[in-house]
């Protein structure tokens, strides 16, 4: 993918850059009359922000503020991460923070114990939302939508023991897009992984994969292995360990605590233990006994037709078809998948981090089905981007390179030497606003040149309009960039075009 | 303001401008082969999306979903208002969508019982937040900060009685703008005023007029007019009734109701009936009454030199020194502001409608310190934007417009007009996504040429390329105009060079 997103990859190309660009250079040409005070002006060292303290005043355990810093980078990340939903056609659409509490019940199976529920004050009894995909499925029944492509960006609400060490917080933001309605298979789930690649490859992360398996897969698999039906969800969620701890210790699970007789733990352990391309999907649509299971052969069928859209797609050798990824909710009914970071890129100032899984889904054709009362179903598949953790490895690797981002947009200062000039640069800077410039001074009557300087360096703004005696009496302003301190003198007149000028030049 | 913020201005308007436009000329010129076919697509009409049901599928009383239709009209609003923060240099800022309750307690007065309150699951009591304004200080104060100019966009719930008619949720979006920090008097205020014109300029909704008083100003009359203390803030919520209800009305309110005597209700009444600009302001400074009166005496000191650099901005003539206003909210301590629309626009299609304030604010001084243990006062001025009520004024106007928005960015679909040629345009689109063209298709293996046709121009999608045996063979693609049903044919190592540069065009 030589060209993906190239617009909005030069973007975070450049914003990384931002990162990593070295200290700016002490360049001390100056050629006008401020000089003497602009040399004085040293480089900035940012403060630390925010000190411990031990007062009650804080945010609700697992929650946090954003700060302005964390701000900006969120809100590039998910600037490339909409306007990939967009380029693939998605509405927006946005959904209450708090739901009718049965609306949520049944759908999450045990971790149903982790939602938020609202106080009864009188009236309704309401629960704040788990995820962004069960009010999109009450949204779609709701409106009797029978189709629609649709991306979601919003905050969801989990009581889990936060450890935030992790980036799991008991607030956190979800990043969503479905695609509902009856189509040809395989062709809205082949996009759904295309997007996670163009996304992840956007965000520069690093190699990536993205296992894929199915649910009918995996039911078919136990069924022809032995397993009784009633233990297919609690089969399923210890294979789901798989990734995090080895298969000695998951066999142990399902036989000592689950129960499964030793020979059928074996025998899924032959097929659990398997990942690998077509060849593999291939593989075991030629597997006697997997083949005889009407459910498996239905999914591998599918498999192989996702993949040959995959290729068309160009995103084959980043696919994975691994028997052992199971998913944790309940409402998925076919295929599954779930992207994973392979390292973290080597970079000798990055703490290695382990960050799981940073986007998955996969399609769920049962659960708008629940919602509407004569159940008629409309299939499902979707992905989320796991934003949180993503925003977790930019901000470690921005603290990694311990520079100093831009926390606002100001372009233009406006700054006096002189006493009794707040008149001028009221005057001036309304100019400034009125031009669509983004500009700023200091709410000081009398505030002194350096301290103005000074604010430019530290807040990284790029020009500063100076106004003194000298340049009301020969109707000129001083127009001075802050990192070659360079000043030149320009008719008043013509001040709000040069500035535009140099903006669109820089 | 003529040049007021240019690029957002016409942005704005050629959004509007979309709305206003006259339905798509059918335009039957063809040059290609398709050309039966194309002629037989016809104008495509907007179907009702919402059909009333009487299921128990909804959302909570006084929230409902916001529609893709919505979503765009937001962003648009949103994108506008929030570029003039940063305009004017602020950071943005997000806080958990719930504080603890004792953050949250004897900071709204009355409106208290309005709050939500989280369900005691184990652990901290929690309750969900009244505005953005409460956060800001308790943010300022937890991480002493001593200044900060900060923007925030984000929901707060309310759990008023729904009067959804007038457009308010129990769930909205709010949209603040604050400067914290001691600073000389009156130059952040002065600016708040400044961005409240320059957004309600650019939104283009219509003449509108801000209401400036000050808490001082009032509690000084009030002193003087001889109005016992402990009723200071019942006569102030009466006076604040004067926008909706007559002042025979509230005087009757402040007699009958809250114990006034008859004979200091009329001394009121001669101030609170006074509005007007500068002049008003020096000619109550000349009141031998409340210039005896220190409080007032600083108000009023404040306000005229608030409209000294109001001049300075361009502005003074938007503003209106009004004795009547007073605020709902406790912590109020100076200047605070109303802005209201004069009318609605003069368009014979538009209903009137009912709007009432669209921006307030004001400086609220000791908030920041009821959160710091030593009481340390970090003095703040604000503004919060009704983007609510901007959103239904928008809205209105395009119900009566009737007119379709579009509510995805696609800029070229992807057809064919034969049979089994999915694996061709699977590779096409592939290609369009990575060059970050929009694209889209039809998740069908064998869909009709009229469909797509019919789809694009429903969708308002611009360019179609089409791929079928004719190009294969010949090495091309038709590339399709929509609006104008003309097709040519490029070589398809020249297709994305081509649709960017017609893209880049239009």
């Amino acid at each position: 993918m030589p060209q993906l997103g190239l617009l909005h990859r030069r973007a975070w190309a450049a914003f990384l850059g931002q990162l990593r660009r070295p200290p700016r250079p002490v360049c001390i040409r100056t050629v006008h009359s401020h000089s003497q005070v602009a040399e004085a002006v040293l480089t900035s060292q940012l403060k630390p922000r925010q000190e411990k303290s031990n007062f009650i005043i804080k945010t609700p355990k697992g929650t946090r503020d954003l700060s302005p810093q964390q701000m900006v980078v969120r809100e590039k990340i998910l600037d490339m991460v909409v306007s990939c939903f967009k380029r693939h056609g998605a509405k927006g659409l946005d959904t209450p923070a708090f739901e009718l509490k049965e609306m949520l019940t049944e759908k999450y199976g045990e971790d149903s114990g982790l939602i938020y529920d609202l106080k009864d004050q009188g009236g309704e009894l309401l629960s704040l939302r788990y995820d962004l995909t069960v009010p999109f499925a009450r949204y779609l029944a709701m409106n009797k939508l029978r189709k629609m492509k649709r991306y979601h960006v919003g905050k969801v609400w989990r009581r889990e023991s936060p450890t935030i060490v992790q980036g799991r917080y008991r607030e956190f933001c979800q990043c969503d897009f479905d695609i509902a309605g009856q189509f040809d298979p395989m062709i809205p789930d082949a996009e759904c992984l295309k997007i996670i690649c163009e996304i992840l490859s956007g965000l520069q992360l690093g190699d990536f994969l993205i296992k894929v398996n199915d649910r009918r897969i995996l039911d078919g698999l136990f069924a022809v292995c032995g397993v009784p039906e009633s233990k297919f969800h609690g089969i399923c969620s210890s294979i789901d360990k798989l990734d995090k701890i080895s298969w000695k210790d998951v066999r142990h699970e399902m036989v000592a605590k689950k129960g499964l007789a030793p020979e059928v733990a074996d025998q899924i352990g032959d097929y659990v233990q398997c990942h690998g391309g077509v060849s593999l999907v291939e593989q075991m649509l030629q597997d006697p006994r997997l083949s005889q299971n009407k459910q498996a052969l239905e999914g591998l069928g599918d498999l192989k037709l996702l993949f040959e859209y995959l290729t068309l797609f160009g995103i084959a050798e980043k696919i994975s078809f691994d028997l052992s990824l199971a998913r944790g909710l309940d409402y998925y009914t076919g295929v599954i998948y779930e992207a994973v970071l392979l390292q973290t890129p080597a970079q000798a100032e990055e703490e290695p981090l382990n960050v799981g899984s940073v986007a998955a889904g996969g399609r769920y054709d049962g659960l708008v089905g629940m919602f509407d009362p004569s159940g008629h179903k409309v299939p499902c598949v979707g992905l989320s981007i796991g934003v949180e953790r993503i925003f977790s490895i930019v901000e470690q690797r921005m603290k990694a390179f311990g520079e100093k981002i831009r926390t606002t947009e100001t372009q233009v200062f406006v700054a006096t030497p002189q006493k009794n000039f707040l008149q001028e640069r009221l005057k001036l800077i309304a100019e400034l606003w009125d031009a669509g410039i983004k500009a700023e001074l200091l709410y000081k009557n009398n505030p002194k040149l350096l301290t103005q300087l000074h604010y430019c360096e530290n807040m990284g703004i790029p020009l500063v309009v100076i106004i003194g005696e000298q340049e009301l009496m020969e109707g000129v302003i001083t127009l001075r960039t802050v990192a070659s301190r360079e000043e030149v003198a320009i008719k008043r007149e013509n001040l709000v075009a040069e500035i535009q000028k140099r903006l669109s030049e820089s």
